[in-house]
C-alpha cells in the first residue's frame, strides 16, 4: 500500500514561529524605548519574558502588565500601542523556512497534502495567507473546527474524513507528542522536522530531518519501507 | 489675550479615515474572492455596507455574518481571515493628508499642539504611531482616559489641565458638533476641516478650511481677532 497523503503541522514546521516570537518581543521593547521610555532593553525584556512565563502567550495583555510593574500611569496606553504595534508588525511579516514553498509543491506532483494544525482555525489560516501557502493544501484541518486537541483521536478524525488507511498517511510536524507520538499511535507514519522549541527532545519518530528540503526523499524511503 | 494652544481631532482631520475604511472593506471583499468565492464583488460589497450599517463598525464579526448570509459552511475561517488580514493590512498602512506633518511641525514653532480626541486610547495611539505624528504633541487626551465622551465637560477637563483660559486655544476638527459645537460652547475658538462623512453639513466654526495647509494662516487671522 503506498503512501496517498502527507499531513503537516503549521507552527516550527513551516515556519520558524519561535524566532518570530522572540523578534516580535524585542521588537515591542524597542518601540516602547523609542516613544520615550528611559530603560535598558535587556532589562525590559527581561521583565516581559517573567510576565510570559507567569501568564502565558497572551501578549496583548503582557505590555499592560509590564507598564504597570514600571510604575507608568501617565500615558501608559502610548507605550502599549507601540509595543503591540510592533509586536504585530513582526509577527505579520513572518515568512516560511526557506524551501518549504518548493517542497511542498513538488510533493503535489504525487501527494495529496494537507494541514493538520492545533489552534484557533482563524489565527492558523491567517498565518497560511501571509505565509503565501493558503492555497497548495487539499485540506486544512484545524483541531477547533474539528472540536477536539491534537490527540490520536485528532488523527483517527483526520482519516475517516480522507477517506484513507493509516498505511497511506506521513504526518510531518515538531512536536515529539502532539505531531508525532499521537499520529504514531494511530498506525500513520511520522516525519520530525526538528526546530523549533523542542528540537532538543528524543522523537519516536520514523526519520528525523534537519532540513524541509530533505521531505520527498524521506517521504520516498518511508514509502519503499512499506 | 493671545493663542497658545491648538487642538487637534485625529480621524478625519489628520488623516481620510472615512476613505481607508471604504478602501480597507473592498480589498477584504476581493481578498475573500482570491480565496475561492465565485461572487462579484460588488454584490459582495453591498452585502457587507448593508450588514455594516444594521450592526456598526466592528468589522470583525461582519465578514462572519457575510459568510453566513452567503451559507458558507467548510472553511469559512478560511474566507473570514482572508478578509480580515486585507482589512487590516490597508487599515494599517495609513498616512496623513500630506500637509499635516509639515503644517504641524511649523505650527509648533508658536503654539503648543495637543491631540483632543474620541476613542479606545490604545487605538487612538496605534493611529498616531502608524501616522508617524505620535511624538509631535505636548498632550493626548482621549475621551476613554478622560473618563468622558467629547462633551463641552470634556473641553474643560483639558482647560483645566492645560492651565489654559477657553481664549487661549483653538480646537481643529471636521465633525460639526463633537469638534466645533462642543469646543464652541466653552469659549474655545473653532476651525473646521471640510472632510470625511460631514462634509457637506453645515458648522458653527469660526473658520472653515477645506486643505490642512490653510491651517497657520487661518491660526493667526484668529489670532488678530481676538
Amino acid at each position: 500500500m503506498a503512501i496517498k497523503h502527507i499531513l503537516f503541522d503549521i507552527d516550527d514546521t513551516l515556519f520558524p514561529t519561535s524566532e518570530f516570537a522572540e523578534y516580535a518581543r524585542k521588537n515591542a521593547i524597542k518601540a516602547m524605548i523609542m516613544m520615550g521610555l528611559d530603560e535598558s532593553s535587556n532589562k525590559l525584556y527581561s521583565m516581559l519574558e517573567k510576565i510570559i512565563k507567569e501568564k502565558g502567550s497572551n501578549y496583548e495583555n503582557h505590555f499592560d502588565i509590564l507598564c504597570n510593574k514600571l510604575g507608568i500611569k501617565e500615558n501608559k496606553s502610548k507605550y502599549v500601542a507601540a509595543a503591540v504595534l510592533a509586536y504585530h508588525n513582526t509577527k505579520h511579516s513572518i515568512s516560511p523556512f526557506p524551501s518549504v514553498p518548493r517542497t511542498l509543491l513538488s510533493l503535489k506532483e504525487n501527494y495529496k497534502i494537507h494541514i493538520a494544525s492545533e489552534g484557533n482555525a482563524v489565527k492558523q489560516w491567517d498565518k497560511l495567507i501571509r505565509l503565501g501557502l493558503s492555497l497548495f493544501f487539499e485540506n486544512v484541518f484545524i483541531s477547533e473546527e474539528l472540536k477536539i486537541k491534537k490527540s490520536p483521536k485528532f488523527f483517527t478524525i483526520i482519516l475517516k474524513k480522507l477517506k484513507a488507511k493509516p498505511q497511506e498517511c506521513i504526518m510531518v510536524g515538531d512536536k515529539p507528542d502532539s505531531d508525532i507520538l499521537y499520529a504514531k499511535k494511530v498506525g500513520i507514519k511520522t516525519i520530525r522536522i526538528n526546530s523549533g522549541r523542542y528540537k532538543n527532545i528524543k522523537s519516536d519518530a520514523d526519520l528525523e530531518l534537519n532540513h524541509f528540503f530533505e521531505l520527498p526523499n524521506a517521504v520516498k524511503k518511508l514509502n519503499s519501507m512499506i
